[in-house]
Formats: structure tokens, C-alpha cells, sequence
């Protein structure tokens, strides 16, 4: 059993750090109550973090934006740490997206935390561990965390229920078919950035910004921040800096405006739902005979030889059936 | 205790229509099992309408094009009934939204039947009585089910998720503030028509057209139809035409694609997912134990004392903890 030292892990020790995400990672029963009990002495420590989502379609340029963006973020006195999730990485290991070797200046950096997504297939799903993982950098010291995620299957949409602030990144595009969004990503965004915003690229970059604003108008905005549409270069320091300013500027709105704890415990309150909705389906389909039942009722849906109601109602019943009232 | 004959339903009988939708409101538990039952046996007659959802804010003209593109169907030989959700209806009974007397008309043709909203309250919700009411307006003939709702809380999101084809209806507009539409609501729709679009409005309206259009192009579409955006004009039966067949096609091309029995069969399971979800929660809340301790939980995770995962076990193991395994 892997044993974590968390005075080691609270002074910021990444070698304590690995090891503690590896056990939260583990799928083995004993590690699992390991974690959940080192989670547990750690939650005090926790939360005192800028916690940034970044999303894009592969080739967007996300790694370069963060290892450069992650550098000025250092020189500003944080500690970053940087999580990604490839819902697109092979169960066995290895992951593409977050690979070590792509950010190789900001990993060797002593004020950051690079690691990369963690294999699929443990309980609860990958996102699940990014938020356990995000807790457990905070606890040791790291206050700019971000989590980068590609644009496959539903990631996007659970980085963007765990962050503090969801950002965008696209490509400079004519205009005409774009870039392949998914539905309602764009109306997650805090900021959506255009990235490779330079040389040749820059005027189109404008237009692709033009584009984005308008069609951003369409929905309502009802919170305290309007979504705005920025130019990026990975090239340029200012960028990085005008970026840097956004999310300072961001957090000190949602302070003010009673929403960023708000928003947290609203995150937090969801997250105990959908694992309770996520336990209850994951033990019907444990048990046998529930299991059986249900699947029974799904064929009988599918022939319409059952209401959905009636099934549902009779699997809740089989379910509470043990319970004392 | 309502009695219903099923047989008069069957027959296309207003009044027992009227009387079986009265039955599944009912919140009283003997009405509540006495319309399980009846679903369960006219079970075997639904199915066979297209299922028409429309929404968008009051003032939008929902109901006049309603009146108008109802009679329409009418004279195509369908039987046309339109159930309204209103979010704002007072749960004591009246309801602004699908009120008979704003579509006189149509309510006064001898094949079509119009529901006004259910009063608010009811077990499962409004939008969840709805679902079984397009099934007992099938049952009884009915091969034009028109849902109608307004752009208040989550109804539009539940009307997507039980309709064969969801319209959302807006108005002609400048095009600088658009009109509220909710996040998400953009994406869900099939069609979007441009109303009034007649008279002095009919350039504006061209505009907004080519605003949305615009604006759709951001999306991705995987499936085999493109949203496309209208205009229309209840002062002319040539919009009525052109949105019947538009209508047609859509169904014509969802069935060559294998996708129209697809949908309703995703709709189906996804609604008993969704109950199952419900109904344990209904179950929690229920039971003054588990829901005490489901609260405590609330207050121990927004005051940092409790993971969400931890406390999220255990309310589950507290569920299952009868259940023989």
C-alpha cells in the first residue's frame, strides 16, 4: 500500500504530490479507502486556488499557451500546477494530451506540477479523479491550477462544472463552417481566446473575434461577467500578461459580487448529486439482479411494453425495498 | 375515484380525454396507480403522431400561430391537439399560457383538442404529466400533438427532450441585444422561425435571419438535418404550408435515416434514466432519516468538513444498506 507523507505533501513536495494522485488514481478497494481517508485530512488545506479550465480541438495550441502562460504565471509569485484529462488516452497508460515531454520548460520548473491525464477506466471516471487530484494540489501548496481538456465526448462540459473560470481556445478561421464547437460549449465560456493570433494570421484572427462576439450575443448574460472574445499569441508576453489580468480581474468581481464561493459550493453541491446519481446507478448495475431487472425493463421500454414510468418506478421500489421506513 | 372509458377514449371522445388528463394530474395516490393502469392499457394505441414542440418568449405569437397553422393541419386531415407547459401558472389552477379562450378557433374544431397548462405541484413536475398526456391524446387519435411552452425556467430544455421536432419561435429584431434566449436553447432547436415577418417587419426579420443563420454555422451538426431559419407570417397561409412540409420532410428523412424510432427510443430510456434519478431523490426527501441526513451533508460540504465523495458513499450505502445483495 502506498503510504503518503502529508506533512511532505503540505510543504509542496511533488514527489509526495505523485504519489498521492497515484493513490486517488488506484482502482484497488484498499487504496481507494487510503484515499478517501487522505482526502479527508487534507480538505482543510484545500481550495485556495485560481482553478482554470482550458479547452480547444487538438492543434488549437493549448500546450504552448500554457507553458508560456504558465511561466509568466510563475514569475508572478504562484505556484502552478497543470492537470489534464484525454478522455482520448489509452486505458493501458500512456496519454497524448499533457504529455511531460510537451511542456518540458514548465515541468522543470520548481514552482510547477505537471501531469498528465490519468489513465481511464477508474471508478467515477477520469474527471472524477481530476477533481480529487485538483484538492490534493492545492493542499500542497500549489494556488494557479489548470486543467486542460481536448474537445471529445462530455470533458469539456465536466472541466467546465469543476473550474473557477472555463476558457475556450479556437483558431483564426474564415468564418464560413467552423470549427467543429460542440453544442453548447461556447455558452460555457468565461472567455473565449483566439489563439495563433500573429503574423499572417492576425487579420483573420480579427475577423474570427468579430464573429464570435456577435454570435455571443444571442444569449443572455445574467451574472456579473460577460464573456468577452481576446486575441492570443503564445509569442508575446503581453498576451500572456493581458490574460494573467483577465483572470485577477475575473476572481476579484466574483468576490466582490458574492459568486465565487457561491459558485464553489454550488460545484460542490452538484458534484454530491451527480455521485449519488453515479453510486445508485453503479450498484444497480453491481448487483445481479437489479442489473438484470433493469435491462429487462429497457427492452420492454424499447418494444413499448412498458410505460418508462412504471419501470422506473418499479426498479426505485426494488431498490428501497430493503430499507427500514 | 374518475372512471374512464377506454374505449371512448379510443374513439377520439373529447370529454374522456379531458377526464384521463385530469386523472394523471392528480396528485391523490389511488388516482395516481388508477392512471398507471390506464397507461398501461392504452400503452398499445400511441406512438403514431408527430410531435411538435414550440417555444419562445411571451409576446412572440406563439399562440396565434398556433391558431393559424393548427386549422392548417386540419385541413391536411390530422387530428391536431396542443398541451401547453407554463412555468409561471399559479398552482392554484389558471394559467396564463395555453389558455382556451387565446385560441378560440382552434379549441372549437371538432378535430382538435386544447390543454391548458397543468397546475404546477404535481408529483414529477408539469413537464413529466405532459409526457404522459401526448401518450393518452395518441391513444384517442390524435396525430398532431402540438407542446407549446415559454422561455421560463427548465421547460423548454424537458419540451426538447419529448418532441420529435422542436421549434423555437423569435421575433424580428435590430439585432444588437438579442432577445434572451436561454444558453443552450439555440442549439436544441430544429428550426428556428423569424415570427411576423409581415409588413413593416419583413426587412428587419430578413436581417435577424441572417443573423442566426450566421450565428448556427459556429455548431457542428452530426445528424442527418441542418437547422434551418424561417420566417413566418400567421397572416398567410403560404408560411403554414411551407412549415407543414417542412414538417413532412423532416419526418420523412429522420425515417429513411433510421433516426426517427431511434430518437423516441433514446427519448424513452433517457426518460426513465431521468425518472429513476427523481424518484430516488423523491425517495430520500421522503424518508425523514435519510433526508436529515442528506441535509447535514449539505452543511458539512459548504463548511469544508465533508468531500463531497465521502459524503456521497455514504448516503448511498445508507440506501442500499437493506438491500440483500
Amino acid at each position: 500500500m502506498v503510504d503518503i507523507d502529508i506533512e511532505k505533501l503540505k510543504s509542496g513536495d511533488r514527489r509526495s504530490l505523485s504519489k498521492a494522485i497515484t493513490l486517488i488514481e488506484s482502482s484497488r478497494p484498499q487504496d481507494q479507502l487510503a484515499a478517501q481517508d487522505l482526502l479527508k485530512k487534507i480538505l482543510p488545506y484545500t481550495g485556495k486556488s485560481f482553478r482554470l479550465g482550458v479547452t480547444g480541438t487538438p492543434g488549437v495550441g493549448k500546450s504552448t499557451f500554457i507553458e508560456t502562460f504558465g511561466q509568466h504565471v510563475i514569475s508572478k509569485n504562484h505556484k502552478i500546477a497543470v492537470l489534464a484529462i484525454d478522455p482520448s488516452s489509452p486505458t493501458s497508460g500512456g496519454s497524448i494530451l499533457g504529455d511531460k515531454t510537451r511542456m518540458d520548460k514548465l515541468a522543470n520548473e520548481v514552482n510547477a506540477f505537471v501531469r498528465p491525464s490519468p489513465t481511464s477506466g477508474t471508478l467515477g471516471g477520469v474527471a472524477q479523479k481530476t477533481r480529487e487530484a485538483i484538492l490534493l494540489c492545492e493542499a500542497a501548496g500549489f494556488d494557479f491550477i489548470i486543467i486542460e481538456t481536448v474537445g471529445v465526448g462530455q470533458s469539456e462540459f465536466e472541466v467546465a462544472r469543476m473550474v473557477d473560470f472555463f476558457l475556450l481556445m479556437i483558431l483564426p478561421n474564415g468564418g464560413d463552417e467552423l470549427q467543429g464547437i460542440k453544442k453548447g460549449i461556447l455558452e460555457l465560456a468565461d472567455s473565449i481566446v483566439i489563439n495563433k493570433a500573429d503574423g499572417e494570421n492576425l487579420k483573420i484572427a480579427t475577423q474570427t473575434q468579430a464573429q464570435y462576439q456577435s454570435a455571443l450575443q444571442i444569449t443572455t448574460h445574467s451574472s456579473f461577467w460577460n464573456t468577452e472574445v481576446l486575441l492570443n499569441s503564445s509569442l508575446q508576453t503581453k498576451s500572456s500578461e493581458e490574460l494573467y489580468k483577465l483572470f485577477m480581474n475575473f476572481q476579484n468581481l466574483a468576490i466582490q459580487n458574492q459568486q465565487w464561493n457561491k459558485k464553489r459550493q454550488a460545484q460542490n453541491i452538484d458534484w454530491y448529486n451527480s455521485l449519488i446519481k453515479d453510486l445508485i446507478f453503479n450498484k444497480i448495475h453491481v448487483s445481479k439482479k437489479l442489473n438484470k431487472h433493469f435491462n429487462e425493463f429497457v427492452e420492454s421500454i424499447n418494444n413499448s411494453n412498458i410505460t418508462p414510468i412504471e419501470a422506473a418506478h418499479k426498479i426505485v421500489e426494488e431498490i428501497f425495498s430493503g430499507l427500514e421506513k
